[in-house]
């Protein structure tokens, strides 16, 4: 299994995390967001929507990370990273939909450029940006987080789900971004809990071989 | 099972699309965005995020329509809106997220309120915002839709699937925006075959008690 990735793409982040808790050994492949080699021919005939990652394996290409992970969640079902009954699982994905739909494709590169280049925004007003629909998203969360009294040490139960993987990238953007965690204490401590796992700790950013 | 959501909002419309071809009765429970009641007390304790839809039955409130359907999914698994194997349905479910993460959040009431009020931008810079992303969107899915040899009149096979069900109200929301379908042939016949069917059609925003 080949995974088309770029080290700082949270998408990718997030898909590194599923295959890590997985258990799945894959290859790195690095596409570099930097050079825009993503948007070159080679990249865009595995994805012709030119975004990050890619999965590839045998003959089939996957790509957007949200259809990749319940493909993952499908053919490799143990550990689960969803819960078992169906209203439950609801609940877990809407945790991960509020970061995978309303937070971070809002902030992705390809839109900070077009604020920077089209609507010609500065630095400040790029932060000011990432941090109204980071809050917005983490206000949310945290306060869903919060009403649920069944809760453990991750976003649901005892241990990692889906909703995590999506939340500890997001998380990881936030500092880059300089958005104020204080207002999110359990929100810091699953990002905590998380960081204490191998599978999480081997797909930070900074542990990648395309981070310099 | 009460639906709260607005009929211009594309992800209300999307799970009008699946309760209607799932046979599923609802009870639609109007949230006028234009006087923002969305952002009132009230809805609020339905969703803390402030986003329509929800989706309320029994004692459960299920938010983020991508949880919803899935949900629906499991729950009311005939007529399926998914294909069976894991492959295939990694490949509804991307073109499904194309829609659902890399367009209509970008383009959603709050992003263009924030353009507007925040960044000064005028009716035609949103405009050219929105058709942006439509057309990076509908440019990857109508490729995608090309190279599928077995794809008969939908998105996905000769019956409608989830697919089908995110793109509908893009398109709906892409002529709002003015966009050129002509580039996008097979996008444009997908939404034609679709309209053919009751289930979409009871969904279209026009149809709806708060269309006025």
């Amino acid at each position: 299994m080949k995974l088309h990735n770029f080290f700082r793409s949270g998408t990718s982040h997030r898909l590194r995390i599923a295959l890590n808790l997985k258990g799945i050994e894959y290859e790195y492949v690095a596409v570099d967001l930097r050079t825009e080699e993503h948007l070159g021919a080679a990249f865009r005939a595995l994805n012709p929507q030119a975004l990050v990652p890619a999965l590839v394996t045998g003959e089939l290409t996957l790509t957007q990370s949200p259809a990749i992970i319940e493909w993952l969640e499908e053919r490799y079902p143990n550990p689960p990273l969803l819960p078992a009954g169906a209203d439950d699982r609801a609940r877990v994905r809407a945790l991960a939909a509020i970061v995978g739909c309303d937070i971070h494709p809002i902030n992705n590169r390809r839109i900070l450029e077009y604020l920077k280049k089209t609507l010609h925004c500065d630095e400040a007003a790029v932060e000011a940006w990432c941090g109204t629909w980071i809050q917005a998203g983490f206000d949310a969360l945290e306060e869903l987080l919060a009403a649920d009294e069944r809760r453990g040490a991750f976003c649901f139960g005892d241990a990692p789900t889906i909703a995590d993987v999506y939340l500890v990238p997001q998380v990881e953007s936030a500092r880059r971004f300089k958005v104020d965690l204080e207002p999110y204490p359990r929100i810091v401590a699953i990002d905590r809990a998380c960081a204490e796992l191998d599978a999480f700790r081997r797909a930070a950013p900074a542990a990648q071989p395309d981070a310099r």
